[in-house]
């Protein structure tokens, strides 16, 4: 498996990347720069013991090009429209999966929702009912996923309205050592995106012991 | 301290009503039908071991004209807004907290949010700003509640725009053996109620292990 990871030189995009390869699938870390990724692909392997998956880096475009499926979308959501609309024609077969949150400007414990109603619909919309949109990995800590010493401690809520792109999401996930669940039609992304900004007053707040918090589906205590 | 319940008669609000009288506080269960509310406020007591809270019953308005500060809003969404209209002139000098999810008609796993975005937002607006409105409550299950012996499976996100308001809701949720969170301000809510139909499909969903599901923060893994 060949993973392409769109924005992949930012904290979620590099981490995601890290994660995913040491699981041993091969990435492509894009960037609009593709020299740039280039030499944070060559970083992040080092960072990884041999017999690990490949990192390589490009622009987003090639990119994206590169991969037969799997196209995670990890750029900062001021460029989430204008990435889409440049990666649409290379996307055709492929599953795009959107992990950006809409962060209110200047105040990350916020989101500014599109009129869609979530930056997954806002994707859907703009790429077309024939590219399906999975909305997922919203809630998981950057700083987390560069540890790779410690487990993930957030369970990834998934959501769109293709039930076939979900489950490969889901299975891909798998290779992140996480619980990923099923949460749902696209317009659930209302919830799930949101669940961030929660999470990062949380960190920031005195009032939490810890930084780096995730969310967990909890079964009935017995 | 004494804890007003308004729709009380229906499982979310008598689970509610069991564990505040269980832990030692008094409750007085409010429903349009003061004599339902009194059967059922009976029928509460003796679930009860001696020494727990009193467990009254009255019609909505007796309930919250009997009770200094906190009023727990457990109506169906169908009755939110005509049961806020008809409390409002005996809710000032209180808070009222909104447990209220705007579940879609006919379908439990989507949320129908009203213009103000939230039911707690729609709240808020309804009743002014002497009021505060304080939404928590949404994601725990009925079911659970109703399970004295078992612990609640579920943090509290807590939102809203007054924070003192906050502040008190969570002191009184400590009698819950609960951890909550003050989770944002009233917009926050547009996050939290959604939450609740994703538990709901999950709890449906065969994919899922279990029944009755909750929501945790979690801490970084170490």
């Amino acid at each position: 498996m060949k993973i392409a990871i769109i924005g992949g030189t930012g904290p979620q995009g590099a981490g995601l990347a890290l994660r995913f390869a040491k699981a041993g699938a091969d990435v492509v870390i894009g960037s609009r720069d593709g020299q740039r990724a280039a030499a944070k692909a060559e970083e992040l392997q080092q960072k990884l013991a041999a017999g690990s998956g490949k990192i390589s880096g490009c622009d987003n475009l090639q990119a994206t090009a590169s991969v037969e499926q799997m196209v995670i979308l990890a750029v900062p959501y001021s460029a989430h429209d204008a990435t889409l609309n440049e990666l649409k024609p290379l996307l055709a077969g492929k599953i795009l999966v959107d992990i950006v949150v809409p962060l209110a400007e200047g105040n990350p414990k916020a989101v500014a929702m599109p009129a869609e109603g979530s930056a997954t619909e806002a994707a859907q919309a703009l790429l077309g009912d024939d590219i399906p949109v999975v909305g997922a990995l919203h809630n998981v800590s950057a700083v987390t996923l560069n540890k790779l010493e410690q487990k993930i401690n957030c369970d990834i809520l998934v959501c769109g309205n293709d039930l076939q792109a979900k489950n490969s999401v889901m299975e891909m996930l798998s290779l992140l050592d996480v619980t990923s669940y099923n949460a749902g039609l696209a317009d659930s992304a209302r919830c799930i995106e949101a669940i961030t900004p929660i999470l990062i007053r949380l960190n920031i707040s005195k009032a939490v012991p810890f930084s780096h918090a995730g969310i967990c589906i909890q079964p009935p205590a017995h």
